[in-house]
């Protein structure tokens, strides 16, 4: 017996496939770019940012972090050609309102030493200032060597209260 | 002077925000769950797996690894609130397509020796049989000492093919 998330996700999904006629669309993105962008609740990136299925491959993690994508990333320009990179990240971000040890000292009272142990000194990759967050992740790119200098990188912010987005860099 | 795609965002993000009337929505998603799925252009997770705004965490990432997202599970668990976690891998994933060693040989090949070092030993988390991943990845979970044994988990496939979910476990 599913539960009543589980419930929804059949039923919602069995009305989606009922006039889905996309079947035929190939592995690699069909305008050769991504999207990286926060797993905030209030995001929508194919409404709000215009992708259509098929487009681009859609990266999400706390805070649109790029350094946490890099595998990903590595995967979606060396192995199914994209080239070029739209990294989004917004305001209200959960990653403006705690810090690296915040986080630690929460897993290790809620969760205990032995999940405290487990994530070692994992860098939760919080950030203080949005504005500077997304330049120094489009320059972490910019600089990296497994990034090659012809794929386009712009760095933007979504406004959670106004559905807008402005460029950043 | 903005690219194509930039273009496209930008002008479909306008017509988003003209009509957009949810910007008071708050930061813990108000269903408490998340998605976590694969980057893959062929997977729109709102409108697929039913999810309102505001209402579900979505991470994606190369092959919806729960090692790659565990970071973002745990913020989104521990700080954030979300109590069911839905995994859900896809056919015809990239993933399946090419070994740790083809992905470090082709970085090597295409990007050079700088790219390779600053990789490092990294795991691009390929697999080979997709039911078994998903398996895998639903008890990677359920062991994790982050991961509460109060939440939820199941693991599914979705068909890029016909649109529909089936559960894994």
């Amino acid at each position: 017996m599913g539960s009543e998330i589980q419930k929804n996700f059949v039923e919602k999904n069995a009305e989606y496939a009922q006039t889905f006629d996309k079947g035929d669309l190939a592995l690699p993105p069909a305008k050769k770019y991504l999207i990286l962008t926060c797993m905030d609740a209030r995001i929508d990136p194919a409404a709000a940012f215009g992708i259509s299925l098929g487009d681009a491959h859609v990266i999400r993690n706390a805070g649109a972090s790029a350094k946490d994508a890099q595998r990903s990333i590595v995967i979606s320009e060396q192995l199914l050609g994209t080239r070029e990179i739209i990294l989004v990240k917004h305001t209200g971000c959960g990653m403006l309102t705690f810090t690296n040890d915040d986080a630690h000292a929460l897993v290790k009272q809620n969760l205990g030493p032995t999940a405290a142990a487990e994530l070692g000194p994992l860098d939760f990759l919080t950030f203080t200032d949005l504005e500077a967050a997304v330049q120094e992740d489009v320059g972490f790119l910019k600089r990296s060597a497994t990034v090659p200098e012809d794929v386009k990188i712009t760095g933007w912010v979504y406004e959670v209260e106004t559905g807008k987005v402005r460029q950043v860099v």
